[in-house]
């Protein structure tokens, strides 16, 4: 995995840091020590759960993070001075972060990834973590929703290049895959991911040579054990379907198998119990069917309650863009600053962020997720008895004696990165494991189980101390 | 402006594109002429027009199309033949693309972008097309809703990259310009596409410095003359206010002027009306209120109803993601093989396509936009007296002796570019001047009124005949 962009990052950033990194560096502020927290406030769809991805490129991304002679052009136009520019010039993030693995479950308002190096360097590097973990997370969440309403044995495909938003389209093929996708549509994320691509001929296949029947020999021709053929171009049942049968019968002649059909239009589930009808009535059961029509997690869930007959899902805008959810609203937050915890003040209460360098942990019971605690860096979970609701004191759960596992490790260190998992299918089975230790009731679509974050007596005694100190202070 | 990614884009194709393409050249069809056009089918959260953007990147990205060792060496893996594959080396889009201008406002179900050349050629391009297209315009437009409910003087800036779907900030941010805002917080974007940059503070400069006032003052003595202090750290009236003014003044003994106060939380419509107030009655009515929470056109228009006194908003999230309308969900339709026409059937008849090779006019009416026609390449619009619905004869439209300009021309001869316009600025201002053509009714965001496209009669006779023809033949 290479950098994607011909730029080398280091301009991949909202202009403010910039602006402020330049202060921090000419109010000689810019060697004090930060920390920083990655979190999200809510989790899409009414999700229950997010699937955290998008580390792998941000390291990459990361790595790449610097200021050549053209970038540092630019800044000096924009009025940047000299002895800045000069700093820039040998810049590095040099910082260390710490992330769960990839397709690792999380959830809202826990400190997902910590960067912690001096602050100008983990304030550069801000915008670039947000766009790369924000978007990937959300599309592998998506993704993952959509594998839980697969029936045995059947699988989806991401069709969506097209409808994609632009360049996104690259990294939402491999959180696709992340996610539970088999493979994509899209070759160049196929061949940058190694990612299995999947796709056989469109409409205009059909169209161009016009009669449907000699478009699908003459493709059976050039690719006789690896056919789809699209059955709707003129009608299905009537057209597509029969001439599929006798290219399919055709195919046997000669020692093959026709690979699968496709539906792309019309009401997939009476369609599809039809096409498996014929087919099978044929003995053609082997024959996949295959159908891409803006599907999602809620369309597949209601074909499987009509008795649709598919095979295999192609699924497109719904899934790349995240239609009905375009956005993870994840925050990089100060949580440290020369040593002395900092919290975001807010006018409202649940916005208001935890300060402190801490640990994530997550306990189990019975085998299950059963809560996720976050202490100060400093404590030791088997000394943590009982987690509190950040706000309220009387919600609180006792965890003693639970199974307790860390969440988060170095992923980055002095600015060099750690080995990650990075093949695609390696971190999906990674999380189809996690999540299939997360309660059915935290999945479901509607109104989910809200999974509970606690936080310990001294991290909630810490937050109320400093929002006292600011509320008065300031 | 160079190609965005290290990878040369012959990749960037749905994978069906590439299997049918070595059909083609295995069949000895490659060589046919093909004729495809881009059209969507509807208009994004319900606008009346669409702004089409995307061009510019699309020629560059087209140029750079094409199979390096690295591309081949993966199709090879793939089992793509060797013959294919020596074809593919030597392979350059040679085609001829005809569009309209950049900034051009545009309508659904008319063939926006017409691509000419052999079908393998045309075929291969086609995703990234979709791709390319489908974004810039989808935020061109919504960009060109929130510059049409600003009030005189009032601006609004990009500050979506932390939000947008990964890569697809890059674009984002120039289709935000192009719509209307006046420049972007993301700072590649701005030094790819010479672009205004924007931005100040965040609130990790105040939380970091701790105190607020002399976090203030630390930025203003760097940046004396564009100095913008986020004041809802602690408290927007109580501490950010008094604070700002207090560096006003001070920033005043030094012949400099604060140049504004941005409010990133809380009821925007009561806080700027109160900083306002206390802004002016301090003599300070020069400093410029910025606003910047989970804006976009609706909220703005709000805002305005409530009296709010913002004189730049920065519009993030909704913006960049499209959020309520995340795709524009154009597509690519074969209209003439080897010289036939051919049109794509579908159950519902509004999905019929166009056949043949087409113009498209725009027909006005006292200065307005009043109807768009499409005829057949070998018509003279002089000579089309009538436009027709497609598919409802008695719906039609008589244009003799009407102002008409053709909307599209050729940006792209066998293969060569023709100069189109890349400042973004520029096609804004052009998109400015075409949308003050466009009635009010259409322009509205509830139920606009449908701005009508009709087709000649030869075509609308063509289209008919071609639906018969299939319909019984096949």
């Amino acid at each position: 995995m290479d950098s994607l962009l011909t730029k080398p990052y280091g301009l991949y950033t909202d202009y403010y840091e910039l602006t402020m990194a330049q202060a921090y560096y000419l109010q000689d502020l810019h060697k004090k020590n930060a920390v920083f927290d990655y979190f999200f406030r809510r989790m899409p769809c009414q999700s229950g759960y997010v699937i955290f991805a998008g580390l792998a490129d941000l390291l990459e991304a990361v790595k790449n993070f610097r200021y050549t002679d053209n970038e540092l052009a630019f800044l000096r136009k924009k009025g940047f001075k000299s002895e800045f520019l000069e700093f820039l010039k040998e810049f590095r993030f040099s910082g260390d972060i710490y992330a769960p693995k990839e397709g690792e479950v999380i959830f809202n308002n826990e400190p997902v990834v910590t960067v912690k190096g001096n602050i100008l360097e983990v304030q550069l590097i801000e915008t670039l973590l947000l766009n790369f973990l924000n978007f990937q997370s959300l599309i592998a969440t998506r993704a993952s929703r959509i594998e839980s309403v697969l029936q045995e044995g059947k699988t989806f495909v991401d069709f969506g290049l097209r409808r994609a938003q632009g360049l996104a389209g690259i990294h939402a093929s491999r959180a696709a895959v992340i996610g539970g996708a088999t493979g994509t549509s899209n070759t160049l994320a196929g061949e940058i991911y190694k990612l299995a691509v999947f796709g056989t001929m469109a409409h205009s296949w059909i169209q161009a040579i016009g009669d449907e029947l000699d478009a699908f020999r003459k493709y059976a021709a050039v690719y006789p054990d690896n056919a789809v053929l699209l059955i709707d171009t003129y009608d299905t049942l009537h057209s597509g379907l029969p001439h599929a049968i006798i290219v399919a019968k055709e195919l046997e002649e000669k020692g093959y198998r026709l690979k699968g059909v496709r539906i792309d239009s019309g009401d997939m589930a009476y369609l599809s119990r039809k096409v498996r009808e014929a087919l099978n009535a044929e003995g053609l059961d082997y024959v996949k069917i295959i159908s891409s029509n803006s599907l999602d997690e809620y369309i597949i869930r209601s074909l499987n309650l009509q008795g649709a007959r598919i095979d295999a899902y192609g699924v497109g805008t719904k899934l790349v863009t995240s239609y009905q959810c375009p956005a993870l609203d994840g925050v990089f937050k100060l949580a440290v600053f020369d040593g002395e915890p900092r919290l975001k003040i807010s006018e409202d209460v649940a916005k208001i962020s935890l300060p402190g360098e801490k640990q994530l942990w997550r306990v189990y019971d019975n085998g299950l997720f059963y809560r996720d605690a976050i202490i100060l860096s400093d404590e030791n979970i088997e000394e943590v008895d009982v987690i509190y609701h950040p706000d309220y004191e009387f919600k609180n759960t006792r965890i003693t004696g639970l199974r307790k596992e860390k969440i988060k490790h170095a992923v980055m260190k002095s600015g060099k990165p750690e080995p990650v998992e990075t093949d695609s299918y390696a971190i999906s089975e990674f999380r189809r494991q996690r999540l299939s230790r997360l309660s059915s009731e935290s999945k479901r679509f509607e109104n989910p189980h809200i999974y509970k974050v606690g936080v310990s007596r001294k991290l909630f005694e810490l937050r109320k101390n400093l929002i006292k100190k600011y509320l008065n202070g300031s």
